[in-house]
């Protein structure tokens, strides 16, 4: 049974939407396939777009909770930027595999955060990575999360938490 | 409403996969969305990257009819190679914007076909591609496609008609 | 011998700067050489990366000709921006290979230009494509070019005309 | 004074090369310049793309000792892979940055090595990393250093001591 049936279609063309992310067991998951565009000459996934993956599933948990980045960027208000990263690579993803990015909010503080996340394949941990995100004004510099963010993040415990 | 509900988890983890495309109306729907990494300073989406949301919809494509691509190029009979491509952009694609891909296959040769692409938004199209892709042995020499891929097409009459 | 000596070192650290391309022949070259980035698991360089590529030859020459792209944009001047592309996909390029990017400005208008760019290696065809770019105000709207860059482009006989 | 002037042209063509890095006090020095690819909306480049750029050093680091990794992946002998990683970003490359990546050995074993790199740009720290790359055969499995690498490596003793 495909997991994303098609709505009945009203103007001739069936709703078809990029599959969100859900929160569940205080992680977000977030699914993805790996293209040709992902792998290398090796065969497997080239290892940089675990860093790209990742970044798609901090996007759309940040969606997920009503965050609107892209707000934010429009108003002038900042963005949010990977400060520091420790990945350790255990297993390849190949063409055609799907695999679930989990992410989990270690800490949340005034202008960064510390996630945890892991790519999955069928409950096999390809990658596993740390993540510090600040918040940074347009100029760069850091900046305290803006008070509806927070209180976004705060509004999920079983992810804050 | 979600369109993608998770299934109950059994093993404590709800299923989360990829949002799969789907035939209709004698196209094939592939829905992307877009993340930073498809972005540049301009503030839209980068131009080559669209071919990559193409290249996307188009392995989706084979999946959904029953193409194994990554088998037939583990068993060294080949793959699929784009030999020339018009790319026309219409309207910029934006950060989180929902993006479907429409595919049509034009037309089926013994070692190619043509296909017709368009990147839409609520409708507008973003951007719209003729392509030619054809079917290449590992050394890089044309094939005649396998006979259960044709198969596979013939089978989809919305296609491959 | 290399084509790129580096210079005495002064503070410890021998000058090492980007291959800068040229202009020869009423045309730009530009080298590039393939990376495990590029690549895909047919062992090839990815379709969608040769546009990368010539986007870099492009950005390469309006530097080589006085025309800077960054203080445009931070002034809110504007960015040139692809509006049609057609490329045609001739031999495959493999890792390592040293490619050379050759661009040439087919025509000059008001607010955009054609150029024809070819990736050559020793020689041999690879791809090469027609692209039209034009100069887009930060709204996204069409828009002249700005003075001096015109003034730049008919500086370059060789190139515009 | 440009730093790689093109030889006189014998065909028509100049010869342009990419820029190789070279070895220096202890350390590879390799220059990348940022494009519009590299970057994302935040107008800055995107954390991912330093991965990419710290490959193409190490890549050029193999190139300049003697080891020809395309040599070695179609002899099924097997390749590098990246098995851990640490970055941290100091400070944001923008378009058009001169960007010099800094590699050293720390440690060389029998099967894998860790590397130090770093992203300059005129002396300035914009990002460091700590990488351990494994041999891997083409089953996926750790591989001792085929000799000659070894000996390679060797030879290169303000490198690899």
């Amino acid at each position: 049974m495909p997991d994303s049936p098609p709505l009945p279609p009203e103007s001739g063309m069936p709703l078809v939407r990029p599959h969100d992310g859900v929160l569940a067991g205080g992680a977000h998951l977030f699914a993805v396939r790996a293209y040709f565009e992902d792998t290398d000459l090796s065969g497997v996934v080239y290892h940089a777009n675990y860093l790209r993956w990742f970044e798609r599933a901090r996007s759309d948990l940040l969606r997920v909770i009503g965050v609107d980045q892209r707000a934010a960027h429009a108003a002038g208000e900042g963005a949010f930027a990977v400060s520091e990263l420790t990945i350790r690579y255990r297993a390849p993803a190949r063409l055609d595999d799907d695999v679930v990015i989990e992410t989990r909010v270690d800490d949340l503080g005034a202008a960064s955060c510390r996630l945890a996340q892991r790519a999955l394949r069928d409950g096999v941990v390809l990658a596993e990575a740390q993540v510090r995100v600040g918040f940074v004004a347009p100029d760069g510099r850091p900046r305290r999360l803006p008070a509806p963010w927070r209180a976004a993040f705060a509004s999920v415990p079983s992810v804050a938490s």
